[in-house]
């Protein structure tokens, strides 16, 4: 069934997701702060609206895919946004944010009637041309049972059902970019090693990559590392998301000295 | 061709890979410090010299599985160690040590006009009698050549050939356990986020590893993690491989932010 939908947030995930979307016969309203970012969008006929409360149909589902806790407090607490969602609205929220933010949000929607389903996105960009997302999520089984065939559609290859509560999935999401993180920073400092002693790093990827990590972030990371294109983007998102994943060890007192460590090592 | 060695180091890796070899039809001499442990071997008539240089054959090929950088340091220097191996003999060391040492070891072999050929060893005891072991090596191509078929029988799944140049493949063997201590410790670190915030950790083990993380040693730490079985052991392995990384990083110059993190943690 094709569902009319709200897309909030047309960044570099969003735009793809948004297009995959269109591409399986959904009929999108689209916002986005910077409007001329949805020119792909509008030139196939989609509206762009010029309030994020304008992309809500009541009762409807609407997507959010935004950059952190500030923008989707703002979307969700401003211009009546809840309110016109109203009873029977769905939020499906793939941002990467605190979970006691989601939760604290999570609650309002509730207060609203309407529900919210976290959905983070594990995948580059390419990954959502690709259609070849990983999506864990969480929220109420209405929610998610109506969230589920669009983050099909979005992208996903893979969907992991976290249940009812919802923190439980942003929490899956900064465990895995911090394992993310971890594993290209340590392999940066593992070849590293290998380059300076007069070893082939391209050969110790390729042993290390087909034996003991035979993973696609050791093998994309490994190359990029060896042939030295890129080894540390400018992204701002290995700092934020660790950022997240450390005040969260924080609130539940886990020991974080890992993470601590490479949060020094991406703020620099 | 079955080939008469000598095996000197019967520990938890040496024994079953002496085995191993004894299984595929070689006729071994062996040693260790502490003989008892040599029993299922002498049980099936392998005979168990007292001194080290009673292993060799001159000529011959002697192989060695040792603790540490001392005790081969001990092995080779004592006893008329590389007069008896002599020239043609060669020398398939498996230890893990530092890369210099190898190199200062191997130079001594050259000077008695025998073959040192370094073949450290990727897995664990349980790994050996599966024969599943991932070993790189490294040496004279003469005694790469006359190792390696010893190395399958000894129980590897894959031979990674680093060149003639003693170090390359002990400089990607600590490169190697850097990497898997690091995965384990993080997994640790972020298993414990989901655990003290209410989420199942083996459902984010079952998630990672079956996407981003597809490989044994994320799949096999996380889940003793998850289960909260053994997730470290008390072995000294971990200290003893991020100090001999840390020590290289410093002679080549490489950073080390992470391995001098996880060395602080193992030491604890």
């Amino acid at each position: 069934m094709s569902e009319a939908i709200g897309f909030i947030g047309l960044g570099l995930l969003g735009l793809p997701m948004a297009t995959n979307l269109v591409d399986a016969g959904h009929s999108l309203r689209v916002y986005n702060r910077t409007a001329s970012k949805a020119a792909p969008l509008v030139a196939r006929g989609v509206p762009l609206v010029t309030r994020a409360v304008d992309a809500v149909t009541t009762g409807g589902v609407v997507v959010s895919v935004l950059w952190d806790d500030a923008a989707l407090e703002s979307v969700v607490t401003g211009d009546g946004f809840l309110e016109k969602l109203g009873p029977d609205g769905v939020h499906v929220s793939m941002s990467t944010v605190l979970p006691e933010t989601a939760r604290r949000i999570a609650a309002l929607h509730a207060r609203h009637g309407c529900t919210y389903v976290e959905a983070p996105v594990f995948g580059r960009p390419e990954a959502a041309v690709a259609r070849k997302l990983w999506i864990p999520f969480a929220g109420a089984p209405a929610g998610r049972e109506r969230a589920r065939p669009l983050l099909e559609a979005m992208g996903a290859q893979g969907i992991f059902d976290f249940g009812d509560a919802v923190g439980a999935a942003t929490v899956v999401k900064l465990a895995g970019n911090f394992l993310i993180i971890s594993a290209a920073r340590s392999l940066g400092e593992a070849l590293s090693l290998a380059d300076k002693s007069g070893v082939d790093a391209r050969a110790v990827v390729e042993m290390l990559t087909t034996t003991l990590f035979p993973a696609p972030i050791y093998q994309s990371y490994g190359k990029m590392i060896a042939d030295k294109t890129v080894p540390f983007t400018q992204s701002q998102i290995p700092k934020k998301d660790l950022g997240l994943f450390l005040r969260t060890a924080e609130q539940v007192d886990s020991p974080a000295p890992l993470s601590s460590q490479l949060y020094d090592l991406v703020s620099r």
